[in-house]
């Protein structure tokens, strides 16, 4: 039984280009193993999209390496493409939100969710801006239409963050979530474990393109603190928001706090923390009601026993405590833009099955 | 929408016993998350079963706590019970295999879960055995009746090692596992990290309950082998036997081999081995053909960079290499039966939505 989906692709940067590539080069394999056909219907940029013209939708190979500027003078471009109008035509299928939105206002990945959802379209994301703006309401949409909202890329790209904590843990209870979610201050604390100072490992992280020209969405620990919020939406149902979370970042860490954790055998993390209460009731009473969660972003000095204690370089990780299976941690995964496209790909299928 | 399943309950030592608790302590937060109502209808043991009574199922606590002999005095045990008669006067729902078969003949779980799916029941199972001697019998029988035959509980109880290779790593091709997955072996090739010899070590496991009083199928590598096996059916729907897997144990390993590894600052671990060539096709060909399986099961002396050095004592863990995703590993989950019942509890979970 195949089954197929018609897909809209808002954002053509590194991960929607990336993306692009991605489905063209695993169409025979996702097929074969999951029995799904992608087509490829749209693409929106800033100032219009392209707009398929044939039932195989857009396919062609060079697209994914065209300027922006060439690929406004590409056939099928249409200049101030009206995404709304250029749905309303197609079977509705999957949004794929790879736009660099505002933190502030969540646009241009917002109003795009809305109309999908409006439209009857499930929507996968990579931007993280609309959820941090209007999570409860974009999800509030999604439940009456009975659609998927679904955000693996936007919380630490290929880590399975989300799965492990929805689906490979379910039935057990988590009280605890400790994150490395950000690569860029995991990869400067691991360099300054060497004996190096901030300024110099930020530098390199630069000169590595591992840290973009102004990092300071990473080293004040807020892409952390996103990171963290969007994970206890998800996992926990709260309703928590950044201001509720204490945030501290890496900028100027004295080298000397990093020292005395290298001298007494730990390493320095900047662990994104969500413990949440568990009350327990009168007598008599199973369940245990949900309590108060604490959500923190902190440089900390972790042993060896702790289970994040080897997630160096790059490398993110987290760790779930839970009631009945014990401490599970997951690390790993790519963080490049192939990476993100991957999780948007996974959502795609999760959502087929 | 609530929905409902009865279960039945086949098996009634430590992990039968943790899973007939767990589900009664965390009935009420069953229902509220996951909108979904467990009855047990069926235990069944050696020489008859209990059968229940009442709509409610059965959910005294005291019997979880009942030795053999008085379980075969309730006032609901049948003597002889006859298992299809049992779920045939019952709506189909879930077999819950919990019994130690014979990894010779599967007997007695592979001839239940033949009835059950040949009734219109899923299965989940942490028993192994019948999935050794009748892999493919039994997922052709519940792909024909559509049916789910689960068997997270049987791979690394509560490790979710199907879960994430088979949904958290969707989309993405996997050419490489490596595992390790058994906790005796493992807390024993620790302790002789810190220079003991493997028999000091094997009796401190003894002593500790971590091993077995034969703890032959653990050190002779088997174990882990049979794991690797149902992961290598699972996720590649490959058809290897145990006969294809290269297997080496670590009884009476020499401590100069681990002395050496040490001094190399390197760790010997048990590893289970799964590599899966990739064939490049012709130009022009995008699909890449799924090539030989290699299988193994050694004690290897792994270095700091290898993505399970850091997994010691009784941990497990699990590494896949993948094509898009990098190099994603999970490890912990506890081992112990309340660990097993929480995984076959998720397996049902999952069945449900």
């Amino acid at each position: 039984m195949s089954k197929s989906f018609d897909l809209a692709l808002a954002g053509f940067g590194h991960v929607g280009r990336s993306f692009f590539r991605l489905i063209q080069d695993k169409a025979a394999f996702i097929e074969n193993r999951y029995g799904l056909h992608l087509t490829l219907q749209v693409i929106l940029e800033q100032g219009g999209g392209l707009l398929s013209a044939s039932p195989s939708g857009l396919n062609d190979p060079e697209i994914a390496d065209l300027p922006l500027a060439e690929l406004r003078s590409h056939p099928l471009w249409k200049p101030g493409l009206d995404f709304a109008q250029a749905i309303a035509r197609l079977t509705p299928g999957v949004l794929v939100l790879a736009t660099p939105s505002s933190l502030k206002t969540g646009e241009p990945g917002l109003s795009l969710t809305r109309l999908a959802l409006h439209s009857g379209w499930h929507v996968v994301t990579a931007d993280k801006a609309p959820l941090v703006v209007d999570f409860s309401g974009l999800r509030r949409k999604a439940e009456q239409k009975r659609l998927c909202l679904k955000f693996s890329g936007a919380t630490a790209a290929a880590l399975p963050a989300l799965d492990v904590g929805l689906y490979c843990l379910a039935g057990s209870e988590i009280s605890l979530m400790e994150g490395i979610l950000n690569g860029t201050t995991n990869f400067i604390l691991t360099e300054m474990g060497k004996g190096r100072s901030y300024d110099a490992c930020l530098e390199e992280a630069k000169a590595r393109g591992i840290a973009e020209p102004d990092p300071s969405l990473d080293v004040s620990g807020r892409d952390t603190a996103i990171k963290l919020l969007l994970i206890a939406r998800a996992i926990w149902e709260s309703d928590i928001t950044l201001e509720d979370i204490a945030i501290e970042g890496i900028a100027q860490l004295p080298l000397h706090f990093v020292r005395r954790a290298t001298r007494e055998g730990k390493k320095v993390k900047l662990i994104g923390r969500l413990e949440r209460e568990t009350k327990e009731l009168a007598r008599g009473e199973k369940k245990e009601k949900q309590g108060k969660i604490y959500a923190s972003v902190q440089p900390q000095a972790i042993d060896s026993n702790h289970p994040l204690f080897n997630v160096d370089g790059t490398n993110k990780a987290i760790a779930f405590t839970t009631d009945t299976m014990g401490i599970v941690s997951v690390s790993g995964g790519k963080s490049d833009p192939r990476g993100a496209a991957a999780a948007l790909l996974k959502d795609i299928l999760h959502i087929s099955t």
